[in-house]
């Protein structure tokens, strides 16, 4: 009869620490971040902390990952509320050049660069990590109504997120939005030329590869 | 009399302890550098160390900077030595998209992520950072022979440099080499089409600010 209510709470006690998690990370860094700190944040019993997450990197790597793959679920709920025509490219660019300006890309990475010299990390952050990538890229195809099957375009598209990702570490010392607008506008012109056009509509250019 | 190789020591002791400090930030992180780690593996006392740079801020943000600017330095020595004609922007490409994949990358992003939550270390590393980033910038307008007065030049190198480092941080957790040499293609065919000709043989085409 209490299984309901009690698997309830422990959901709202999980995601409490994965949030608290991130938002400790994202301002105290690695080193700052333990689990008692998460714990207390979360208004959580340190006990309760270990019984969900057994080490600090478990539940710091689950934090990370969660919190990636739900912003990257929400970008996929817009999908279908882009505007057409073509401010399409312009309004896609921008959404995807400010995925990784907030407090869950600096979480993430001060947990990357922790990674960097820890090998234990690596292991656990590694595979979870390129899966978040992986979704990424996918949900980024859908914004632009691109087909990657298409010369270039996994490329292009490659590019966009890394691109977004640099644009990410720009604006961690200062606030860079303004320049960041910029390139954005620059940037959606860019992939009107390099991108086939979705429905062809546009005469977009397809690059086609001289090399293999 | 002896004023010159005593400068000359003292020289060598400064590029010894810089040199120490970016080898050490990029392989132990912020946390694990330490004036005494830097001092005992560029084989200097601790107490010369602290003659040179007072703090371990002043050494490892100098070291940073001066590393940053050597490697600036090298890429605008090899502008002259660049290939002519269609495969030039190719080359381009790579050198500038493999600026941020060495160990002074992973020296320069351990500092840049330890002062994103450190305002003494940030207030130290800012404006020289900034000065650093702009020399690349200078650097890469010299490189792809373009000149930023005309539109969309200046965000189209921005966002080169900017991709640049989210190509770094995709280097940082596991070799990311081959997936950069594709990106580097793709991007150079970009690169062709978004920037204006030098010397006027190519078609380029140089995108027009719609809005400002």
């Amino acid at each position: 009869m209490m299984a309901q209510p009690q698997q309830e709470r422990s959901r709202t006690t999980r995601r409490r620490l994965v949030e608290a998690a991130v938002e400790c990370l994202a301002e105290h860094g690695w080193s700052g971040t333990t689990v008692a700190v998460i714990a207390e944040r979360a208004g959580v019993s340190r006990g309760a902390a270990q019984h969900h997450f057994p080490t600090r990197e478990d539940l710091v790597v689950a934090a990370v990952v969660q919190v990636g793959e739900a912003q990257i679920e929400q970008l996929r709920g817009q999908v279908r509320k882009l505007p057409s025509g073509a401010s399409r490219t312009e309004y896609v660019a921008r959404m995807l050049l400010d995925l990784y300006t907030g407090p869950m890309f600096r979480a993430a990475l001060h947990l990357w660069v922790a990674a960097s010299t820890d090998a234990t990390l690596l292991a656990t952050l590694g595979p979870l990590e390129a899966r978040v990538g992986r979704e990424a890229h996918r949900v980024a195809l859908e914004l632009l109504g691109v087909d990657e099957s298409e010369p270039g375009v996994r490329e292009t598209v490659q590019a966009t997120l890394d691109l977004a990702r640099g644009l990410g570490l720009a604006n961690l010392l200062s606030d860079d939005t303004r320049r960041r607008r910029r390139i954005a506008r620059q940037w959606a012109r860019m992939l009107e030329q390099a991108l086939p056009v979705p429905g062809g509509n546009r005469s977009g250019v397809a690059f086609v590869s001289k090399t293999s």
